[in-house]
């Protein structure tokens, strides 16, 4: 999907959501749980209750690869529903990936190429192993690399707010900067927690135009209004993702109607707020 | 498998050499490639002509997920096979893996948990998100996680040697140092590439005895004896990576005996380097 594709998507939508399938068997409602497909079915429910407020789908890898070939075989089922829908969405393969240049390319042909299992739209990858290590994924067409800036979680503080003796920058702020020469805004992405939201308008200083992933939004404590004051631009800018908040709003029979409800809400908020940038 | 296993499986084959499992349909024997199982007939036949020389597998997870789930099953397979052998080795999932604590648990989960489909001994995870990224890998007995310090690639010089401006130390001294309070060197290595081979010493420094997995000696240029110098310490300390210097050093009928003479080349190498220090 081009970034022209995706921002006629937020206007038409008036929703800026990703919904995140971290799609785990424990929390999965029980009466789901007698079909071998119980990790697609509960997506397809969800998907189908939300799509009409959401912009973009993020699998989250690691729960499917918990669940081993199986869990993968699910996520293949997920992703060819998604193609199959005449809405099209973003895909985000949340994969956190990375590695050196020849096996970067493996990767991206895992989760990118249009001919293999998955053909997502985008992919997570983190920066610390550089340049070659990130290329690799912006030579499909249409397609973007998300590269992890600054997270939501506390382990963020460990290395990312390491300051350069150079250059007195922040080391997300130098993974942002460095990554310029990359690629563009529209093939790279990245991800800021919504816990650092207050961080959002240093990082819109580095990357006016670029598109933001922004995670942990619910659950993990982030708000939505501080997000887009520091962070909307004039195309939107932001996929702006839940995950718990919205897949597991109830384990029981109404699990899709509860989902469809905190999305919508969700949407709502985001509307109002697109409305304020005359968007 | 633990500290004392490893050490002992390195006394008594001589041997600290790890053979990586880059294992590309692209580059295997023609005459493989008639059968489904392709990749796990080439990865066997590589098992058991070096399994005399090595102590460690090390497949690439990226070369088997751009095969799609039929790669997956692949490797699946060739766990299986490993786990079999009476002659056991240390098996290392490189996955450059890492999220937030709940998604981390799901990926050790699916790499390192004896009831699911892999079972590895190891995996390597990326620093970049922090604690709790990395601990939910430490919870298994008897399994460890190799957190990446230093890579091999070039990439490698955009973010790693950063200099932190409050300790005048470089970015992966600085993960070095941190991680410390986050494991012990019963289940924690990191990886250090050959190629950086001068760094060691300052690597030493800090983790004295902690395991070191060493890729890129041979088809990225980086030399065993230069890591030995500067890396071996009483317990040896070292698993020395060799992927495609070793499997594919023969694309014909004979690949099998070719990689089996590479790995013999190098663990007599290594059996003068152990001599050295009298192991």
């Amino acid at each position: 999907m081009t970034r022209q594709e995706l921002i006629a998507s937020i206007r038409r939508k008036k929703s800026f959501l990703c919904v995140g399938l971290d799609t785990d068997l424990k929390k999965v409602p029980q009466h789901l749980l007698d079909s071998e497909d119980a990790i697609f079915n509960f997506n397809k429910a969800i998907i189908d209750a939300t799509i009409p407020y959401a912009v973009a789908y993020k699998p989250n890898l690691a729960f499917y690869e918990s669940a081993g070939i199986k869990g993968l075989i699910q996520l293949k089922k997920t992703m060819d529903y998604l193609h199959s829908l005449d809405d099209k969405v973003f895909t985000i393969a949340d994969a956190k990936r990375g590695d050196i240049g020849n096996t970067s390319q493996q990767y991206a042909k895992a989760f990118l190429d249009p001919q293999g299992d998955f053909g997502f739209d985008s992919i997570t990858v983190a920066p610390y192993m550089g340049e070659d290590s990130v290329t690799p994924f912006t030579v499909y067409e249409g397609k973007w690399v998300i590269l992890l800036a600054l997270t939501s979680n506390k382990g963020a503080f460990d290395f990312q707010f390491i300051e350069d003796k150079e250059s007195s920058k922040h080391l997300f702020e130098k993974v942002l900067e460095t990554s310029r020469k990359w690629g563009n805004d529209d093939n790279m992405m990245y991800v800021v927690g919504a816990t650092k939201a207050d961080m959002l308008e240093t990082i819109r200083g580095i990357v006016p135009d670029a598109f933001l992933l922004v995670p942990g939004v619910g659950a993990q404590g982030g708000s939505l209004s501080e997000v887009c004051k520091y962070g909307i631009n004039k195309d939107c800018g932001l996929l702006v993702n839940s995950s718990r908040g919205i897949i597991y709003a109830s384990n029981g029979e109404d699990f899709a109607q509860r989902a469809a409800e905190e999305a919508h809400k969700l949407q709502q908020q985001m509307a109002a707020e697109l409305e304020k940038i005359a968007f």
